[in-house]
């Protein structure tokens, strides 16, 4: 062997360790796996400030029960396991504090406000069993609790206009099944059940005057896996559990395909007597029943995703998140849903509190519960039943999740685990963009990202996804999409009047969804005045002949003075422009001012001498513009639905021709759609067209669109080479953005947090 | 030394070598690049038969200027350089074939229809000038040519309705900067100019009353890279320039800062004289000038972008696109723009032609051009001024570019490379999902991911982005955003009840954007009718008891009959529900329907009495569904523009109460929107909030959502283990998605494709 060969071979192996290193590297830089930029550091308030408005922590809603349980001087059961008889605590939430102490501490280096908690009691184990709400505090050790239900809702909260808790629904439903045990012949032949194997689902009100608690119960095939919604048996049940002992509650009346009995003893007399029409329906198997979601192919390739090839450029710190300019505060209030507080812009205030504060639904059909059905969500929990969300299908795989903690029915807070999702979206659109081909040619533009905040509620059947958008523009924009299963009855006689036949005994039951939002808007400084803007014709001569006519537009200008002015009905034309101004004016002489613009396909509001009319009559408006008040904190309440005909809230009141100029102002928004289900709308509603929402847009706010200080800017003239990376950022994206998405293992423990306690009725 | 001491060494090296190459191969598995997969083959019919949609191609557009050029027996001059009283080539087009034939050709497997083309020539130099029609066929060698002009507008074209070529524009210019030269004092003190380095924009329509070709230009201070449009220095002139021969034009009006003058030497004179207020502005700087959109700061991190990890999931071949069970066949008309034909969702023709119309801009303003603009698009080429899109702005940085080919004003096809851009849109939404709480735990939804057809056209100032979106619902998307500059008008006097003041000296001058589409719906076979449903009340007893009141929704079906009955006015409330109906029933007995939905904020369609009004009749409806004739295949002609007060085409003629009951009909759709230009208006109108549109939704056409058989779906229920990729298709996104995407080098080339000849004025 010579002797040099191993040096021959060592120098052979240095070469291949350099050669495979740079290979290595090079790959390396070829496709690197995505790293995160050092996020910019935002020069942005300390967030103690947002702390203010943060949900209740799960450890304060446990010192509040403690302290409730130890200083109320009476019994507390579980509201899980509590009747009617006895007392509970039906939630606890944060008390958001005044504005103006808020303010105080935000703005003028006041005390940061006392942190209280409002208590939600039911009392039925008093001598006047009623509801109320106690304020306590200050937390982490509360030290006090003080009574607000007279000076909240001007007296006593009747306790029949509580909301119906899991418990009293077990209840129900145990009533139910007994009595359906009286019409088995019945059911073997029209449903083959034995009563016990049915969906029961409520609908409310409950009544038709204060005090009553009477609901319909509709009853469907249940199959696992699967939205029972769409497959009513024809079965209706009226139950009266409006007494406080349950073993007094009744079954009052009984419909079945288009006829009403006494009760289920009736309807199996009927029955056997041979003088009922009965519909023979299948038990649905499996995958063949309507509505399945099931994959029916094997998965194919992927579509286009998003990553963020640097990481991302926002920032979620406790309660807050910022943005390119953007800061805003979130929460979740568990009946009402949404809240952000504290909106701002480049360091200025634009809005104080954007909350969403109601959802009816409003059903037609011929079948009682259907004909019955208007939903008041906030009563059942919009915030509390706003679950977690699916990575990659909800939100994109790569968003940011956060928890929402709450507690309601139960003396034990529950989390809904990454429930609210915050992402930046390429919405594949420039924000702007100009092509220069007169003069000089050049091209300018800056992508459109957006930064979302959303949640997505679950009331039963259908499905809310609600957005809050923040855009480069300094824009806002809100919007909900309403998917998941529509609502049905059992098609019989002329129930196409109602909806359309989507399956074989189905009827998809017509019905609306209204939505409604709070917007307290502080545009440059608290003290507000609202402007329309609307387009004229006048008709001139043109003034270098004066021989010729023109129809020239112009512009009317018109200040509103007065609440009356601003409260705008559901379904007129709106004022082209509408603003809220501040008395300062931008560079260019104009108010400042941001201006609403509202996309909403509404339905009828229900009509003015309704009796229950008033429990919603924020739906009357799709504009409100009113002053500020802290009595006036939300449109509706919770107690609304089971007493709508003694609203506890009623919004109309809150109009009352009071001044709106120069005062801290509150603009009142309802958006929502007429929905008539078809075919298409099985097995869930797409979000396709089914959006409504409303933009809230700098009008003379700024001096130019603050978009112009992006950095994102791009900008190329004919004499640039546009190749060049130092030149165009867009040249850069080619290496900068070559690298692998960064994606972490997919889990979803949504299952693991869902209450055992049916929230509407269910088993 | 050792002498083992090689072997160690080598030994140490081999071990190195082995762990790099692991590194190197693991490293290569971990973050490869992405890789399209072979695209799944859609069955589609071939391509050859959307070919008979086809835009001409530029070898048989030179067929046809030759041809033309030896049989029509005249002298043809270059439209670039011909002067009125030339004869010209003004553009050639596809003859879109009639379509009986093209439906005996594509479904009834008839011949193929000739394929021929549309030639506008204008005809100075005859005794008699006009403008001619010539279909040319058949290609691609053409052997005829067919006058129709008669038979398409039912007499000749007379000559001065033609568009204004570059040409005249050059020479109105050329008359302008000699008149200037008469007003040199002034022109130094209001503008620091002698006249020459100013711009000059036309308006339109240009007089009062047939026949009438006397324009009102307005000057502005010219920087090179940003737009003049914000920088009028309050100079405006008036030229009649209708005679065939340019140097019997005259300027018949000057118009300067709210005062008349019969010329320049006029303006002089009093200035001279010092009875002339005089605005002096500084010449603008560089930088410093109104709505430069050079970047003010360097870019910083990357924000999110789409990639598509296995590749396109749609193919484009030719001059269709299939997607998903969607095919389309595009198009551009050079003057009219966007066209798509034959939309076929699971092969079944939905829509036969979706083409956008017209573009109409309508202004206010108290200085003369303002006031006299009404700037019909078409007639300055929509599709021909649609230039190339840069990727990563305006489309998103994968998305597939096509080139688009036209022959206007030139004997030589001109080509707008890249200035079709198809991608498919994460959009970051669920399109249906459910999350089951009650009765069973589960969850089912799918990702909105949308094709995507876009294209952008530059009309002077500003750009609008017309985008065609396919959903996996069935549903289809029809959307324009307007961005780019502003017109404005030099703020003088009352100017602000015309807009408002966005500079120094600049109103940006109100003006509302209406836009017109033709959507020929073929619902399940040609002949269809049109159906409403909207929702009313009803109060009943309740059924069970008759002792209280209900106020129940119905559904109010009505078949509309008659032409007239379908007109729908523009401001009016439309019936919630309206859709294109099949007499053939889907399984649950209801017509097979698309349902179209529109978004829009219009302004206010010009009074019917206006001397113009007919010409953009269209403007009066938000919706009009006419019976389909060949002979009204457009709502609007390119002559509308230069004479408005006889309107080649008046689409209220149109409506003339014809049964639309089970007959081929055509929806004819308008939106648009009021913009007041307001100080975020410079540099650019954003996208966010200006965006109108409409949808067209399965109605009942489907037996159930067409997306249940997407391979997409993603469900599992509580059973499930969610993070097995086996299970849920979610969980293999970490590993199937974590390759680097493939970005190409960055290019434009569109400046190189810019025609020399200034489209509207210009220099």
């Amino acid at each position: 062997m010579n002797p040099k060969l191993p040096y021959v071979l060592l120098a052979g192996a240095a070469v291949i360790i350099f050669i495979l290193s740079c290979m290595l590297l090079s790959r390396g830089r070829r496709s690197p796996s995505c790293e995160s930029q050092p996020s910019t550091v935002e020069k942005t308030r300390s967030v103690s400030q947002s702390l203010v408005f943060a949900d209740l922590t799960p450890e304060e809603m446990a010192q509040v029960v403690r302290y409730l349980q130890g200083n109320l001087g009476v019994q507390l059961v579980d509201a899980s396991r509590a009747k009617p008889s006895d007392n509970c605590i039906a939630s606890v939430d944060l008390q958001v504090p005044a504005k103006a102490e808020v303010l105080r501490f935000l703005d003028g280096g006041g005390a940061r406000p006392a942190r209280e908690a409002l208590a939600v009691l039911y009392f039925g184990n008093q001598p006047e069993p009623n509801v109320t709400e106690y304020v306590v505090g200050p937390l982490p050790t509360p030290a006090y609790h003080r009574d607000v239900t007279v000076q909240k809702y001007g007296g006593k909260v009747p306790y029949h206009r509580r909301p119906v808790t899991g418990k009293e629904y077990m209840d129900i439903n145990t009533l139910i099944r007994r009595e359906l045990k009286k019409a088995p012949q019945f059911l073997t032949t029209c449903c083959e059940s034995d009563g016990t194997d049915l969906a029961i689902l409520t609908t409310a009100p409950r009544g038709f005057k204060s005090g009553d608690r009477t609901t319909w119960l509709v009853l469907f095939h249940n199959v696992a896996g699967t939205g029972y919604y769409l497959s009513p048996v024809g079965l209706e049940v009226l139950v009266e559990h409006r007494d406080l002992h349950a073993s007094r509650w009744q079954l009052r009346k009984v419909f079945y395909n288009g006829r009403y009995f006494a009760s289920t003893e009736d309807l199996e007399q009927e029955f056997l007597a041979g003088t009922l029409e009965v519909v023979r329906l299948k038990k649905p198997q499996a995958d063949a029943v309507l509505g399945s979601m099931r994959p029916r192919y094997p998965p194919d390739s992927l579509g286009p995703l998003q990553f963020e090839p640097q990481g991302p450029r926002y920032s979620v710190r406790g309660n807050r998140v910022t943005y390119q300019g953007w800061s805003i505060t979130f929460g979740m209030n568990p009946n009402s849903g949404p809240r952000l507080f504290d909106i701002r812009y480049r360091r200025e205030r634009i809005v104080y509190e954007l909350s969403l504060q109601e959802a009816l639904a409003l059903y037609g059909s011929n079948c009682p519960g259907g004909m019955s059905t208007r939903y008041l969500d906030g009563s059942f929990g919009i915030g509390r039943f706003a679950y977690e969300l699916v990575r990659g299908v909800d939100c994109p795989y790569t968003a940011t999740y956060v928890d929402r903690h709450y507690l309601a029915e139960s003396d034990t807070p529950k989390t809904n685990q990454n429930s609210l999702c915050i992402f930046e979206h390429d919405s594949a659109l420039p924000l702007r963009r100009h092509f220069s081909d007169s003069q000089s040619f050049y091209y300018g533009g800056l992508r459109k990202n957006t930064l979302v905040i959303r949640t997505i509620s679950t009331l039963v059947n259908y499905d809310y996804i609600w957005d809050f958008m923040f855009h480069g523009s300094g824009a806002m924009e809100v919007r909900v999409h309403a998917t998941g299963y529509i609502s049905t009855s059992f098609l019989h006689g002329q129930g196409t009047n109602y909806g359309n036949r989507v399956g074989p005994h189905t009827l998809g039951t017509m019905h609306f969804h209204h939505m409604h939002y709070k917007v307290d808007l502080d545009v440059d400084g608290q003290l507000n005045f609202l402007e329309t803007q609307d387009m004229e014709y006048e008709i001139i001569k043109d003034p270098w002949s004066t021989q010729n006519t023109i129809e020239r537009p112009y512009l009317r200008r018109k200040r509103l003075e007065r609440e009356d002015e601003a409260a705008f009905p559901l379904n007129a034309p709106l004022p082209r422009y509408l603003s809220f101004a501040s008395p300062n004016p931008n560079k260019w002489g104009h108010p400042r001012s941001y201006r609403i613009q509202i996309i909403s396909f509404a339905g009828k509001h229900l009509p003015i001498n309704s009796s229950m009319e008033r429990s919603v009559s924020w739906g009357r408006y799709q504009l409100a513009v009113t002053q500020r008040k802290e009595e006036e904190p939300t449109s509706t309440s919770i107690y609304n639905q089971n007493d709508p005909w003694t609203p506890t809230i009623a919004f109309a009141d809150f109009i009352n021709n009071e001044t709106i100029t120069n005062k801290d102002l509150v603009a009142w928004i309802s958006v929502g759609f007429l929905h008539v289900p078809h075919a298409e709308d099985v097995p869930n509603t797409v979000a396709v067209g089914n959006s409504v929402g409303f933009f809230l847009r700098p009008y003379n706010y700024f001096n130019e669109d603050p978009s112009v200080d992006s950095p994102g800017s791009v900008y190329f003239s004919s004499e640039q080479d546009t190749r060049a990376c130092g030149a165009n950022p867009l040249a850069c994206l080619p290496s900068t953005a070559a690298c692998a998405p960064h994606l972490p293992p997919f889990h979803f423990g949504g299952f693991l947090n869902v209450s055992l306690a049916p929230p509407f009725g269910g088993v």
